[in-house]
């Protein structure tokens, strides 16, 4: 059930305790699920209740603490000791007069690790207010801090075997779109789309099968292409409306993404031009992709050739993306737009995901790529034109 | 695409203010997503980057805070007027030198909400420790409270219409869990058994489809069912196993869930006879179910049967249900486990869900039920038994 050796994880750690030598900090905390999961292994679907990752500058090994009934799922995905996987007694759960983290404070204060510098992903999705308050409360001799998301900048580049599955959340996502596609039709309601698109994407190849993504499939149609957010309904597509459709496949947690846009009839011409300016400038921008550039630099790129168009997009047009869980697959680290100025390096694989949203309606197509010694790579293979079902 | 119609949020609001009143709050503020939803009906998969639904003391109208880009989904699926659906702009978004609720924050202050005690969920699962932080600074003259999860405690008495949605959801986990059983077979891997899930769970019935549910299928099998939060793999069901099923069905948000057992060729005898003893326990819990009744009572009733058997379980055995948003379809208000003193009332929704481990297997047959005013009544209806498949 391990996804990664434990020398892959024991180097992990290293770095990331590198980094934290150089910030001066002694204990980094983290709830950030991809950061728990780069660390250890550890993955599950726990994170209903308070779990965290500790990293000390004097262990070898991360202590994981997760709810006690989850602590033997720890056994199964990390390679972790018995004394650094820790579960807590269940009457915490949900109690109105304690809070999991006294518990795990407590535990990480009798593991030498409740004074010097603690760090924390303050933003961590699961990390709440109360989270926080309990914490810091059963460490009273800890100064605490705010991490930077130190982890997600050391998850940023990838190793060969992460490539290896990010290349097999690709082969998802193709599967993935297709069946979206193929399922697009005037009078099919949106969820016998999102059925089909979902076997796709969990049933996979003969070889592997997908996950559950960090975000559900998302497909905006008609009027609402302007609203990103909205999921599905039981409406029908109608005849003469555009579809945006936003997948991944998930592999391992490895994410890839991918969106493509379907037209039902004939497409408007003003649409079918800005899709095509959006297709030129998508694959002139990951032509120029290639270490030492920054993303701010990616961005320009882009936005020469798509103002040459009168067309004005400042706002960010990707991100870095690998292991992830809900409700994000993107990783909190690089962003292309302007302000950004993170250079590329091989490794690093990013979303490159340039919505163009007018008035009332909206064009995406997007790729992901791996950045590689000479330049960029597309992870899928996929038809980026404009989808016409006539 | 509005839920409910508008007089129905109206009357939600004011029993919320009307607790405020009772507490000595003046404003309450709330990420948790599903109060977001029961306040104003916003809906989206906007909730990886900040947001809020702030109720006044003062105003009729709750006000709700979203991405910029996610605003005009606030129109589609709230009844809001243009002044209190409002949206940040994108430069906030995963920013280092700034946080969303710098600015949600400025614009409470600049709304009469910045004084007073203010209320807050402080363990609500969107509203991280950084966004406490950013909040409190921009709102300096209040003083901020703990909210003791105030909305969810009034969500927990369900609407006709409510009711509704959750009768559908039932219908929707009917055929999700049919369609589980039916494709879990020796041989056949796990991410194929679940593909059949999501197409039986979305594509609903001719009537309506199924959204996504707040946890994805779970399914440990084998001595995975110890294990009870890992997904499922790429790995075959076993001849000789058992597999708990643990799933839902959402329909407009609100979840019916439900656990059944299947075991593949003769069960042993230990597991037949547990689950015989769960099935009996489990009904005859339902049918002393009635309004006034504690939830602890409810906890001894099961107990006091499956005790006479030699089963000890102190843990939580059942849990409000209702509205829901991943990671949890849980409602986290009653639980029925022994200490919880809260009486039973007409309109409650409860996941009956008396989880039984042994050493290394473990038995789930759970019912959804709805108190009545003269007990209680399943909203599925489907076989208890353990699944015997040879």
């Amino acid at each position: 059930m391990h996804s990664f050796e434990k020398s892959e994880y024991e180097a992990r750690v290293k770095r990331v305790q590198s980094r934290m030598a150089t910030s001066g900090i002694d204990v980094l905390i983290t709830c950030n699920l991809a950061n728990m999961n780069y660390l250890t292994g550890y993955d599950g679907w726990s994170f209903y209740t308070p779990q965290l990752v500790a990293v000390s500058i004097e262990h070898d090994e991360p202590v994981c603490i997760v709810r006690g009934i989850d602590r033997p799922g720890g056994f199964v995905t990390t390679h972790l000791s018995e004394e650094n996987m820790l579960g807590y007694p269940d009457d915490y759960v949900q109690a109105t007069d304690k809070h999991p983290m006294d518990w795990i404070g407590y535990q990480l204060v009798e593991r030498g690790m409740g004074g010097g510098n603690v760090a924390v992903d303050m933003d961590a999705y699961y990390y709440s207010a109360r989270a926080h308050a309990s914490l810091t409360a059963a460490m009273p001799n800890a100064t605490f801090m705010e991490s930077g998301n130190l982890v997600n900048w050391v998850r940023i580049v990838k190793s060969d075997k992460e490539i290896a599955y990010m290349r097999q959340a690709a082969r998802l996502v193709e599967l993935a779109m297709q069946a979206g596609i193929d399922a697009i039709n005037p009078g099919t309601r949106q969820c016998d789309a999102v059925a089909e698109i979902y076997n796709a994407q969990i049933r996979g190849t003969a070889e592997f099968g997908g996950e559950y993504t960090s975000i559900v499939p998302m497909l905006p149609t008609g009027a609402g292409t302007t609203t990103p957010h909205l999921t599905w309904s039981s409406e029908p597509f109608n005849y003469g409306e555009a579809t945006i459709l936003e997948l991944a496949g998930c592999r391992m947690r490895y994410h890839c993404p991918m969106s493509r846009t379907v037209h039902l009839g004939p497409a408007p011409e003003r649409m079918q031009e800005v899709s095509n300016i959006a297709v030129e400038a998508l694959n002139i921008t990951i032509d120029k992709i290639r270490p030492g550039i920054t993303c701010e630099d990616v961005h320009a790129i882009w936005n020469s050739v798509v103002s040459r168009h009168g067309i004005i997009k400042d706002s960010r047009m990707g991100y870095s993306i690998g292991l992830s869980y809900p409700p994000d697959w993107g990783e909190h680290t690089l962003s292309i737009r302007p302000g950004d100025t993170t250079e590329l390096a091989p490794g690093m694989t990013i979303h490159v995901m340039p919505g163009i949203w007018l008035d009332n309606w909206g064009i995406e197509i997007s790729e992901a790529v791996l950045v590689t010694e000479t330049g960029a790579e597309k992870l899928c293979n996929f038809s980026q034109e404009l989808v016409i079902k006539n």
